[in-house]
């Protein structure tokens, strides 16, 4: 049964063509000793749009049909995937119609805007049917989020780029949220380094796919509850359909961190990894600094999946240090 | 005359020793294209003490006797050449003795003790006395802060990588305090990109290089003056002796910035480019943002030399954006 699973995965070919379309457009980002013994760091804060979406955006849309991406994309986020979606949009000079619910922040709204697209603020129960609605009306492609195998393919080159800067990492940590960045570099890791363990780090506030994991069965969570986490990028509910498929397959655990937790670990990425990390970003960190009875020993990369901090987030975790 | 002088400024050769000698404990910074047209970053807040000053300590202390450092090494700092020396002292299994005015930033001190150091606060008025006494009485080497070719040599392999990763720069900007990093810049890329500009970038509080720049005399501030930056890592009152020949044979420029544009640059980083910096950190950066019209055209690479920064400050960043 395993084996007629993988063969719908993403496989290794699909991110090294993903891994030459993203070169001109995202950083290839620097695996970084990090303050903590044993732990090295993959910084995709440093890319341009301060996030590991740029490497999906860039993929999925340069493989486009040419007729079909000149009409310009459509895509639905309230955070980094819509300033990954228009920022390529802008390098290959389309148009990016963005679909945002309107309760999300005015910063990230506003940076997806600075990039040239049009913004579409919507009520948050419209998230899903408004960007379907544009794409009948107007012929233009949707770019989602993480449930498609190029958006997996091009977050799997940070698992690639993993492989081959450390081949001798044993446990690489990842954020989960929908599940496109695991997915991808679950697929890397087990081509190029089957001895290495895939770990999925998650909220305790938004444990969907650690609950998932544990009972074998896709769970989503109520919006409602996914809200509670600080980790305002992995507020998903559930896991995408592909996605599960590589997790169930590919990944060795999935764990949870606390709130707490994840505060710490974004303000020693800070203050101690000089790394301007955003509580999404720092969960696979917390994990190490605060689980590691729970994980694998050996050589372990942490994945430092975004930076766009809202400054009020950066401001309270440095009052009581 | 100019000629005579060169013949004692460090050389490609120094540097080329130095890129050797560090390699096994500094990183390689990777060149980073910023968020601002034109301008790429070298982040030496990635370092492993946050600071590019890891490069001339470990270059001055490697290219010690055996014998000599065997019995330990002295430094003198109030701020990241403590933790480089402590840092690199550790590394080679050898003593370090640093001697500290008591007015420093606990939050140094506290690092520098960390790393394994002794510390020993003295009262600013001995700050220099204190360590030659030091020396006098244990036989133990000084490995000063920026007035040596070793040193300089170190800081050098900045403007080394800087060539190796960017032929086609037009110009670098560099913070100036003693003199260290830009006189080691200004040797590589004289020698390596004699067509490309190094311009040192000074806080106007603390602008004695840029005076002494134009008048053609090495001029000493007091240190109640140069006290008053934000820039704590800036405030030597003199550039050093050997860093002025440099700077006077291969510097084309040094320009000041205010508090406000340090201040800003530094956030902008923080919030833009996802990089810590410390305030001295971001006056290359603040040159650019706020005095292109002083600067050449051409494509621009700024030495982001810190990032290690008080969380009290970064907390007073946060508030008004």
């Amino acid at each position: 049964m395993s084996t007629v699973l993988e063969q719908e995965l993403v496989g290794l070919d699909q991110i090294l063509g993903a891994a030459e379309l993203i070169a001109p457009y995202a950083v290839r980002t620097q695996l970084l000793a990090s303050p903590w013994p044993g732990l090295w760091l993959k910084p995709e804060n440093l890319q341009p749009i301060g996030a590991f979406k740029i490497r999906g955006a860039v993929t999925a849309i340069s493989r486009l049909d040419p007729t079909v991406r000149g009409r310009g994309v459509i895509a639905h986020s309230s955070g980094n995937h819509a300033q990954a979606v228009a920022f390529t949009a802008r390098a290959f000079g389309i148009d990016a119609h963005i679909v945002i619910p309107d309760n999300a922040s005015p910063r990230k709204v506003q940076a997806t805007r600075d990039l040239g697209a049009t913004v579409e603020l919507v009520p948050f129960g419209q998230r899903f049917s408004r960007p379907t609605e544009l794409v009948e009306h107007t012929g233009r492609a949707m770019i989602p989020p993480f449930d498609h195998p190029d958006v997996i393919a091009g977050q799997g080159t940070v698992g690639l780029e993993i492989a081959q800067d450390a081949a001798d990492v044993e446990v690489v940590l990842v954020p989960v949220s929908g599940g496109g960045l695991i997915s991808g570099v679950a697929a890397a890791i087990t081509a190029l380094l089957p001895h290495a363990k895939v770990i999925g780090v998650e909220p305790e506030l938004a444990g969907d796919a650690a609950a998932s994991f544990r009972s074998g069965r896709r769970t989503a969570w109520s919006p409602a509850d996914t809200a509670r986490t600080m980790a305002d990028g992995l507020r998903a509910f559930s896991v995408g359909e592909l996605p599960w498929r590589h997790i169930r397959a590919q990944v060795h655990d999935i764990i949870t961190v606390s709130e707490d937790e994840i505060a710490d670990a974004t303000r020693r990425l800070i203050l101690e990894a000089r790394l301007v990390a955003e509580p999404s970003g720092a969960v696979a960190t917390a994990a190490y600094l605060h689980h590691r009875d729970q994980l694998p020993s050996g050589r372990t990369v942490a994945v430092v999946s975004g930076g766009n901090i809202d400054p009020a987030v950066l401001r309270a975790l440095m009052a009581d240090v």
